[in-house]
């Protein structure tokens, strides 16, 4: 018996810091996916144990279901298909669990995400043994939704199997959750991330979950329907950021100046309306496709000037800012800032030429590139393993 | 007989294009000036011609003065303390005695300039024979008030003979005017302007008389007294700007993005507000130059970063902005962008170390770097040619 579950990762199209000050802000589901497959042992194997290998990483960790069971046996009573979250004191005893397994210590980042693995495996599959695998086409930690597509994707395999969620077994294909279930997946994924994260916007996950766009503003999140998929170039600049950092930094700079920043996050929130009204508009409408792309590109710019001003982007940032521009590309930083990743719009009537020529020029300063379509489709399920 | 002035350039501190939809800006004078020489022959000298020096060229133009009393015989009738506008009838005939000298092709920028010179100097002087000798501290065309600082040094030294000003002759030292006579300058050196630049603001050529910074919002202009110099490094990139179609692609970006654009000014007004406020608080308050000096940087960087998103910046611009952040040293664009000059605050403790560091690197751009003094004096004469 195996399923296997992918979900996507995220991009911030517009929004990014100013969403902390109450200003909206937009985010798009990329067509770079975590991918995640669950088998349980047919009884002959003789297996009685969790395994969870990271492909991309060769490791794999492994637990006796016995050892579990021991160390967390208050959690499979609280078996149920309300998504809870983890109390402070199974987080420790899952901790111990996971300090069994030596992860190394430069992979030590991982440890929050095996973390979240064991709370979501008991709590919805309890002490089956089984055999997780997973693999990842998005970067690590370089702001790209890598944790929440973890989470949804695994949330996703995990309930795939459960009497919570009514799926067609016998389809051999990737196919989608029904809306009802597609919360639930969305609920426990959110519990994953706040193991991994503490205090999530829940935006990753929901993108993750339903694909497509969302709005967000002061928590609320909207999912529109885009009638217009962006092909972006995703530059991952490999610095590491300090998120909570460069967040406190612009909160700080908008104590120093209330009045420049107040309009600075409301131009902002302009910029994300806009934003989102092009991209629901109808395909064919006033405006051709070329006509929308430039408006987004000019959009991305002045958003990029914007969190200039806020203080966020990095000289790496800029470099990649330049590369593009040389090509009459426009780009903005995506997420945090202070490094991480940079968007360029690729418009529909690009060459094919530019896109290498401007992939090459980056790479050579030891940038990763990616090319993604945003817009597309939330997490998918797909039964016996062949798809 | 001889008389010298001298008048400063200036920059903009904090609101260009931002000011032409409605946003506070300012300006500040800095310590780089033009000089010009006015000495009139003595009558065994049997020199009869105007000639005009500009010694940093290398050209020399002249016209017996009986050439131009024959081509303007209308100027002198109406010589008077007042002044006035050069009709387009006068523009056209002076543009003729400009054309007889044979400007090298190279040069032809200079025209209006030399047709001003002969404006202002028949207006003021008549026909006399006289040679006028300009030299210049400023770059010419990048944005630092150049052509203003030509038309008040010319103003001043033409008004320090005339019946309409009052001044000590016998001091053989730098002066500076009357209230009532800096208004005279003034004028007159807007008129000039007006012939080299067509609708000049009367910022350039106020901040080159007053000295000091100016506030200036929807056409009013508000001298500041500031109570803290700043030392700025000035990088003229070199880059050449049409500053009309910068400001026209600024004003198309308006009427695109009414509503975001309309917080953009506004964060920009804001920040001209704060910037002059901090100038003008008194030496001694509760803070310190270095923390003053702190703020106006995180304006600058601000105000850059709205530029930005306004679209005026360049990768010339960028590329300083870069080099200068690598020495922690926060810079803005100054004037129409797209090119021209850049600002770097200099504070009071950076060491000089520094300031060589970032000037070599800077200059091995192929940038010229200047450092000045903002917020010095006005315009100034000195008689007898000795200062």
């Amino acid at each position: 018996m195996e399923v296997r579950a992918r979900a996507p990762g995220k991009i911030i199209l517009a929004g990014e810091h100013a969403v902390v000050h109450g200003s909206t802000a937009v985010a798009a589901s990329i067509d770079l996916c975590t991918y995640v497959s669950l088998r349980f042992p047919i009884p002959s194997d003789n297996d009685d144990s969790l395994k969870l290998q990271l492909k991309d990483m060769s490791l794999e960790f492994s637990w006796p279901v016995s050892r579990i069971k021991e160390v967390l046996p208050e959690v499979v009573s609280s078996l149920s298909p309300t998504p809870t979250s983890c109390s402070i004191e199974t987080m420790k005893s899952i901790a111990a669990l996971v300090e069994e397994q030596n992860i190394p210590e430069a992979k030590i980042g991982l440890a929050t995400g095996v973390s979240a693995f064991l709370w979501l495996y008991t709590c919805i599959q309890g002490y089956k043994p089984a055999t997780v695998v997973v693999t990842s086409e998005l970067p690590l930690g370089s702001g790209l939704g890598s944790s929440a597509a973890f989470s949804v994707a695994l949330s996703g395999a995990l309930l795939a199997f459960s009497d919570s969620v009514s799926l067609d077994m016998s389809r051999q294909e990737w196919s989608v959750f029904g809306e009802s279930d597609l919360e639930l997946v969305n609920k426990w994924a959110f519990e994953g991330e706040r193991i991994i994260h503490g205090k999530p916007s829940g935006i990753d996950n929901t993108v993750s979950t339903y694909g497509n766009m969302i709005k967000f503003r002061s928590g609320s999140l909207t999912r529109l329907k885009s009638n217009m998929p962006l092909r972006m170039l995703i530059t991952n600049t490999k610095v590491g950021r300090n998120t909570k950092a460069l967040v406190a930094g612009v909160s700080e700079r908008t104590l120093r100046h209330p009045d420049a920043m107040s309009f600075v996050f409301n131009a902002v929130d302009s910029i994300s309306k806009e934003l989102s009204t092009i991209i629901q508009s109808p395909a064919p409408d006033d405006l051709s496709i070329t006509e929308k792309e430039e408006k987004i590109e000019e959009l991305m710019e002045m958003n990029q000037g914007l969190l200039q001003c806020m203080g966020v982007s990095h000289a790496v940032i800029e470099t990649v800012l330049r590369t593009t521009l040389k090509y009459k590309l426009a780009s903005k930083l995506t997420g945090a800032g202070g490094g991480g990743c940079v968007l360029t719009l690729l418009p529909t009537l690009l060459s094919g030429t530019v896109v290498d020529k401007v992939t090459a020029e980056l790479e050579s300063c030891g940038f990763q590139c990616l090319i993604a379509a945003t817009g597309g489709k939330g997490v998918e399920v797909c039964f016996g393993g062949s798809a």
